[in-house]
This record gives C-alpha cells, sequence and structure tokens, in this order.
C-alpha cells in the first residue's frame, strides 16, 4: 500500500479510512458527537502538554525536536482522526465548513486591520 | 471559486489555504506550537460546549438541528483550521501521521478483541 | 500532621500550600497565568478521559468504583491544585470570585424558570 | 450576608452552597461526574482563550489588566465551582486529594533535582 501524504490524499479518502476502522470494531455505537467532541478535547489537551511550561519560542524548538516529533505527530493525528470521524457520524463535509468559516473569517479580520496584530476582531 | 468538498480536496489544498490567510495577515510570529495548540484546545472546549448536558443520545439529535448545525460546523471547521495550521507551522505531513497512527492503533485494537467494546487497549 | 479535609480546611491554607511547594522549587518562574491555564485545562483533559465512552449514568458508577476512583481523585486535585495556583500567581480571591459568579447565575438562572432544564440563560 | 474571602471559607463551605444552587434548580439529574468533567474543561479552555496569543510574560500584564481581570476572575470561578460540583456529586473530599496529590509529587518531584526545572519527572 503505497503511503499517504498531504498532496493526494483527499479529506474524503481519510474520513473513509477512518469510518472503516470504526466498522470493523463496531465503535459507531459509542460514537455519539458528545463523546467525539470529549475524545477530541481530551486529545487536544494532551497536545498541549508537550509545550505547558515552554516560552512560544521554546515550543517552535521542541516540536522539531526528533525525540518529541514522533509522538507530537501522534497527538496531532489524534485530533484529526476524531474530527474526522465527528464529520462522519453527522455528516458535515469539512472541506466546506472550513471554506465557509475562513470567507466569515476574512470578513472578521480585513488585511488592513489585522496586519501583524493577534486582537480579537471585537477589539480591532 | 468552486466550492469545496471532501470529495474532491487534499489535505495539501486546505493547508495551503490556511497558510495563505496566515501570511497575509503576517500571523505566523503568533503562531508558536504552543500558542496553537492552546487555541485548538480551546476551540474543542466551544465544540463540546454545545453537547454539556444532553446524553449521548440527545447529542444525535443536537447535531441534527438545522438551528444548531451550521455553528457546530463552525467549531469543527475552527479546530481543523488550528490543527492543520499546525502541520503546516511544524512541517508535519497529517495524512502520513493518520495513517501510521492508525497502524498503530490496529496493532492495539485488534477487531477480535475490541469489537462492540470500548475499554481501553490496556484493559482488553 | 492531621490530614486535611475539607470541613475544616479554607481556601488560604490550601493556596498557601500549594505556593509553599512551587517556592522550595523555584518555579515561579514557570507560573505565568498562560501556562497555568494550559496545565489546568490540560488536567481537565485528563479528569475526562475516565468518562469518554460512558453514558452519564455509567459514568457515576465509574466514578464510584474502587479502582477507578484513587486516580480520579488524583485528576481533579490537580485541576483543584492549579487553579488555587492561578489564584496565588494573580492575586485573586477565588471564594469572592465564586460567590460573585453565583449571585449571577442566580439572576440569569432564576429558580422558576430553570428548574429541571438544562437550557443555557439565552434560551430560558 | 458577610463577603466570603479565602482566608475564613472552607471548602466544605463552598461545595454547600454550590449544591444549594444545584438543588434548587432540580439540576442533579443533569450532573453527571461525565457532564461536570465536560462542563470543567469546557471552562478552563474559556479561562485559557484569555492568553492564547500572549507570551508567558504578556500573560501576567493581561491578568493584572483592571479591564480584563474581572472576566478572568469569572472563569476561573466557573472552573472551581464545577470542580467542587463534583466532588460534591462523587463525595470526593478536595482537601485530603490535594494534600495526598502533593505528597505523591513532593516524592516525585524531590527539591534538589526539580528546583528551577520544569522538566518532567520522567525527565528528572
Amino acid at each position: 500500500m503505497a503511503a499517504l501524504t498531504d498532496s493526494v490524499t483527499t479529506l474524503a479518502e481519510l474520513k473513509t479510512r477512518v469510518l472503516a476502522f470504526v466498522r470493523e470494531r463496531d465503535w459507531e455505537q459509542f460514537h455519539a458527537p458528545k463523546n467525539l467532541s470529549m475524545a477530541l478535547a481530551a486529545e487536544a489537551g494532551e497536545l498541549m502538554e508537550h509545550f505547558l511550561w515552554a516560552t512560544p519560542e521554546q515550543s517552535r524548538a521542541i516540536a522539531a525536536d526528533a525525540t518529541k516529533r514522533g509522538k507530537i505527530a501522534e497527538e496531532l493525528a489524534d485530533v484529526v482522526i476524531y474530527a474526522l470521524e465527528f464529520a462522519n457520524i453527522t455528516g458535515l463535509d469539512v472541506s466546506a465548513a472550513i471554506e465557509a468559516k475562513m470567507t466569515a473569517n476574512a470578513k472578521k479580520y480585513p488585511v488592513e486591520k489585522s496586519r501583524g496584530r493577534s486582537d480579537k476582531y471585537t477589539e480591532l
């Protein structure tokens, strides 16, 4: 089996793989939106744990550290797996949702007003 | 511009769009792995908020509710946007990470032992 | 040393103990509000992990299970420790903040309108 | 009613107030450990949101900012309220749990080895 890479893999392919894994184990019964949102948040917490006491600058070095990078990739994978499975069971299209959200964000954060600033749109 | 959908959109296309949005606003300076992991976890928390007091079964109805579905899609989009941007700034390949994680999960959760069970692999 | 219990222990006593532990290790330098809020959220994620796939009813049994109760108590302790240390370094009074928040909540959720309902106040 | 402050308020007093608020509204039915752990994590996410793009140093200034301090105190109060209610419904003693956890932490993080270091105990 050829390895998957972001340049050639569609969201639908990943979603299909995740769903097949789940169905093979008869786990759909556990995958209510409530439960998947919890699992997603818990995995996001595990991703954060790599960076708790580091400064933002130090966190760049941590993510580049060969001894930690593999574990960080695993946590990121867990987050996206649960996000895709959430989309599977709710019938949401992730790409369409992202496109719509980015269009909305572009209005909230016009380039001229938000360039180089981290303020929330309500404070721009 | 044609609308994006999961069936034809690659991870790389979404990553590129997110990065372009960020660069146009000169926001890469704020996107240390530490900060993005926090933003991702905070958005995961917002997704959860839709389901706090519902039973798992009720949460399926909430996610199908026309008046709530749009907001839920937005929170999911936010989660995936931050996950993709985390991949952008750390140079991780999401698809490869997911494939590797699912291969590892398949060993931890063999079909015969885990079918219909929600136990952690350490308790199977 | 007599064991601490909730009936006789003030918030200030717990805060003082946490701060002493931190200062003895010269850890105040790491305890910026940002970092403590991350640690708190990560520990909250660990507490959730005990209940991911359970129904709410099953979660009551899990919390009562003698083999799991000790670990759950540890996660809860971690959460409160970080909350108290957050209060230490920001100079916030937890009891006063809770009293103020409950007074505000009592207005948002009048007894007659909210009895037996889990709806958000904006939907009552 | 005299205002509560940390120096004179016991954990039990706060727990009793939270429980009275909940019972008056007949909300115990919603307060399964699963649901409370989600609510706690969601509130921890809201606390984090104040500090997402700030450096740790900047986060100290944010927490001291008169215009933001009140909102931050509210989020902290929400976190502790849910933690106390979790203790209420599971019958856990927060002070005892903290004392036990700090004793365990003192062994994992001996003063000589951990002074001035943010490393996890497994890496000391």
